[in-house]
């Protein structure tokens, strides 16, 4: 989920196409619909937060991104608490176990594909999860569940 | 994992950064660090196949990301079978449940970020794989395996 926040009114919405593009400085690119209301809020405010929600939270994630921010106050309406973050004026979602706080460092593929390139500058993980299930949007209604971690070791080839 | 073709000699290395950039041409971007081999290929051959594999082929996708192309045949090494494709140099991999081939549409933040914008020219999809396990990159030698798929259906807010 991506928060925004202009003129001291906060919005939300759900997010599905984004990359790591960097370790050092850590960088995330990711594509906000100009059909969005949060479009022209991060392209001004060059801030947000993106806020990642586990399966629990699966009915608000659908929800936040079925409805628009334009005039209604999608955190009340959906029971999402938030809490202030200290380098975005973008809040913080209480309830999702990792919260990255974000500025905007590159808006050149705004235009042409939507696309804003990202620099994490704090980011938060609640240690009182363990194991989470995250949800991966794969179409419409359609959502992956995060299943086991596997590991392989590095060896001689 | 990304297949390339240069002078004849095919190439292909496992990638894990990429999103989703627009339905219509459908697009991708994705990061090749230029470290890789496969970097400067795909910028001047300005083509390549995605083909996403299945847990079955974990081991050939962690080797195929240990090891260079620059004077191995990877193919051949871990035995991974190709086909040709029909819009592109770079082959389709057998063994994947998906072949996206691609070409590269825009390399304006190739030089600062390593990262390439794709048009997929034609999709594959190997029918016979049912329900296919998936894998997602977490960290050096974690991956996430996809679990089970749930779906939500739109309702009146």
């Amino acid at each position: 989920m991506l928060t925004t926040s202009h003129g001291g009114r906060n919005n939300v919405m759900t997010m599905c196409w984004y990359t790591m593009m960097e370790f050092e400085p850590p960088l995330v690119g990711c594509v906000v619909s100009n059909r969005n209301y949060t479009f022209s809020i991060l392209k001004t405010s060059r801030e947000c937060v993106i806020a990642i929600p586990t399966l629990g939270m699966a009915d608000q994630v659908v929800r936040a991104g079925n409805i628009s921010g334009r005039k209604t106050d999608k955190f009340k309406k959906l029971g999402l608490a938030t809490m202030p973050a200290t380098e975005v004026k973008a809040p913080l979602i209480a309830g999702c176990y990792v919260n990255l706080e974000c500025r905007v460092i590159d808006r050149t593929m705004v235009n042409k594909y939507n696309f804003f390139i990202l620099e994490v500058v704090r980011a938060w993980i609640n240690p009182s999860t363990k194991n989470p299930k995250t949800l991966h949007h794969q179409s419409y209604g359609f959502f992956m569940v995060s299943g086991k971690t596997i590991r392989f070791h590095s060896k001689k080839q």
